[in-house]
């Protein structure tokens, strides 16, 4: 089917061209002419405007994708957008948007008759092949005309064993894609995808820690070993428990660089992780460990804080011990 | 080859079972009659004593596998078997000892020739059909001696995409077994496996906790969702990041039980969970998720403890706050 | 001076008493006339309406203080006030309003004229006596103004050994009261207090946990001690680093219940707690400490969560353990 | 009462000199020259050896206070002390030492009828003039016996608020010095007190983090205040809930320093935090906030650590994020 791909970058480009390897006739805009022209080559109409894009779309109702960062540019673009559509319209926004901002934006886009589906996107740069998970959010009637583009996109039943469902499940799940609910239950899922992601990385992180840190010289001889962290990280990928993408992911890196020296160790964290904090907070249930792997990203950030001064700044108040720098 | 196996419990029994498979001789022995009875029908021979095990072994140097749950039976049954051993037979302590444990016990047996090999086994009650990853320690000497045994074990390269890794890395651990070092090395990696297998299931645990809050009454109706959370997981095990052995493991939970009903939320944990902490904290290095994985645990089996009562205690004692119970 | 007092509860009640006892003149209002005629008894001019009493108040600026449950309740009394009072006139909200709030109302309320401190005031069911530590947020006119009040509502400086301090720092924090900065930052600051509260609660809590679990049967008779808690809190109010307030609260409470007993274990939280942990996120500094002391008490007030289920039933799918209840 | 005190560092001298301002006769110890001279100059007798110092004391039992770094130092004193002591001489330890040391020395010394009682020593470099909360664990008669030396090191009542108490309490809690229980139980006491002060001292550092972090350039300017945190400090030590000593010492540091420029975030631990952790593993219960303040110490003695790294190479495998440095 018809669809319009506003934002080329990483995960937009991969998406069209997705769509357009499964037969979908794709059009495109972003502010990077280069951008336009990379997925031109590649089958794509490209179009010069949001305007132009909205014209070159025949079918009705017309569906948008967009697929930018989150915040202040995909607010305005879809408010653009909005302005130059009809009702029964389609704005999926693909991206990583808080999920009250899809209530929201719903909420004020179904008074113009316009539709509104939010769609939490998995997979990273490796999606164009493996296939994107989704998890989408919006009224059904929507999310059914868009069938062809989630199957699309997402992997498959591949190679993956099959569990053993109920009758009558839903079977686009076992496809790699859901529908989750109403505007936001997309993102919210999405929101905490991530928010698993940080701690199961930081599990890893930690674990991986207390084996590179056994070798260290600051232990005593006799309880040091020389532990191959590359190789145990390898050998976990068959048979044991920790069995993940994610390990294999770390396996390939620690085969590549042994000690990541090509790290500096200064970590990035992205909205989702801060959301799924408040969501817990809000809902009053405990999330520890998805918490405690943000603030070590804040504080991989950090030379040094004004928490540890103060620690440091009592110590000498109490017991004299002025710290070592 | 010919090999002893002492414990026939969920662990031993198949290990013996996947080592006939593999057609080496396993003289088996347990304290139940009825469990030495079920080997002996899968092919393996039965001893009734411990004595009487090592008798049946011919070849040499014999090797003698113990599969019992760590702690004082583990450290009887070797003391008792080393009396029956000679110099250059092997014990094989395949169960989930305390890697100074190993250590002790390896010096203690090196003074008699006996020669002492740690082997963590992870795969629980898949093994037998996936194979088990196998972290070990020990002589290398000994180790290579026993290489068929931990082939037969292992899972194999299966169909698991390789990781592309330096010329002359070890080819063993891509068949799912590790020689990681002198006694105690393979204890303390499957010790570490187990304390990134507990953060694992942590981070899942919160992330689908606040899912299934998130359809919750408590909430306002307009902040409400009804997340199917089942089907969350299986989506989630196609293309998406946190796709991993344990996500299958909870997918099929999920679909047999959707609201996990079945579960009172009492929590066991093992030594390993505790090790790891200690093992941080001797390294001094943080360990945040980890220990908070433990924690949770801890709290699963309280119904209430003496610190919560100190803080109603004390918010009585400056807000006149007496809480509801 | 004269002022008027809306919400004559715990906090309100005592504030007006505390005033009117350093000779202040003060106008009460609340919905419950029985509290109304208890602060006339005090002395204290009662008012049917807030209509009423902002007639009854004669000196200009009229000051107001609003001494209401954070929320929709101060909102709507504060918005109703609003309506009643001319340019100049200046209200007060006492109560723990989330401080983005305060910022979001002070602007709102400066188009009509109308001032608007926000003051976080702590000291509990103590304040009578002791005095209230006032957190101060709003214009340095107004805040001047009003000195006489938080001057007789703060402690003074009492016995309290002064700390040297540089020649021109601000005296009034010496009495116990701080002017904190612009609209918000007197219920930023307060919110903070709440947040290391939390924080040192949780520190004592477990603390005297890990003392009254020591004596507990749970533990092998050799490893087990008989310590008498409520005498440990005792002692260390004196020369120990721990000494504080909320330990004198401890020591009291665990003298007239050594066990707690009388507690159920069920910790409620306030909105502070909360807006901590979102603060550290939005400066993304981490605060480990402040955000377990907020999940404790969520944790105390369930029985079993969805996530300890997950737990157990992906122990239940690797190893085949089947959780007792 | 007559006492030999061997170790003259911060600790040992000055309580050797509140000793003897108490009228005790004290001879003492130490490898220095000069603090052997130094002590001598404010009355102590001096030995330059240990059998010299045992010689010197005239009374019986001799009782001899170690007040030594933990660990090896004093293991090797105490062993070394009591080849020179007789049976019903009475050795203390005074300084840090792990409580399952105090079990294990005691019974041993026992079968010589040599006793042995351990003092937890808080109050630091405070304690000369404020005195020592003193945490003991021993034998009843050894305890009674030394009680003077016990007094007059402990604060006394001072004019802190007595808390009631029923009738019979052990009045000597109220002078700032407990008999908690058989060997090691003292030093258990002083170890959860450790504990407790590192979470306090956590919650404060997290708090004012917060609060200095609300000032950062790295915020939007109208979401920053301009917090004078020294202030903040000092208003909270009156009347506030978090009213403490160390909040004392905070607003002390914060006076004379109030970015604490002059510290440079590197925090040292010291025993008693790490062994905190592992009395509540070893309880099963959980300790998330004393845990959380000893990690914090832990990574703020790193630049960066593996775990970080490890992060960064999951980030740069599934979403080609290359982290800046």
């Amino acid at each position: 089917m018809q669809i319009g791909i506003i934002g080329l970058g990483r995960m937009g480009g991969n998406i069209a061209r997705r769509l357009m390897r499964a037969g979908h006739d794709c059009a495109v805009y972003d502010i990077s002419a280069q951008a336009r022209a990379d997925l031109s080559k590649d089958g794509a109409r490209p179009a010069e405007t949001l305007e132009g894009l909205v014209a070159s779309l025949t079918d009705g109702p017309r569906a948008l994708w967009v697929m930018l960062p989150a915040g202040k540019i995909t607010e305005g673009t879809i408010a653009h957008l909005a302005s130059c559509l009809a009702p029964g319209d389609i704005i999926i926004d693909g991206g990583n948007t808080y999920y009250k901002d899809d209530m929201r934006r719903s909420a004020e886009l179904a008074k113009t008759g316009i539709q509104y589906i939010d769609v939490g996107t998995s997979g990273g740069v490796w999606g164009l092949e493996r296939g994107y998970c989704l998890m989408i959010g919006g009224e059904t009637d929507a999310v059914t005309h868009l069938d062809p583009i989630f199957a699309a996109l997402a992997p498959g039943r591949g190679d993956i064993p099959p569990t053993q469902r109920a009758t009558g499940s839903d079977a686009r799940v076992e496809q790699g894609y859901i529908h989750a609910g109403p505007a936001g239950a997309g993102h919210f899922v999405k929101m905490i995808h991530n928010g698993i992601e940080y701690g199961m990385m930081q599990a890893y992180a930690e674990g991986f820690n207390i084996l590179e840190s056994k070798n260290a010289e600051a232990l005593p001889v006799n309880e040091r070993f020389a532990l191959n962290v590359a190789d145990i990280a390898e050998v976990w990928r068959r048979g044991s428990v920790v069995t993940s993408w994610l390990l294999d992911l770390s396996a390939a890196a620690l085969a590549r660089d042994p000690h990541l020296d090509g790290f500096s160790g200064y970590v990035e964290d992205s909205g989702e992780g801060r959301w799924t904090v408040e969501a817990a907070i809000e809902e009053a249930v405990p999330a520890e460990v998805l918490t405690a792997s943000l603030y070590t990203r804040f504080r991989s950030r950090q030379t040094h804080n004004f928490a540890e001064k103060m620690l440091s700044a009592m110590r000498l108040g109490f017991g004299g011990h002025m710290e070592k720098a």
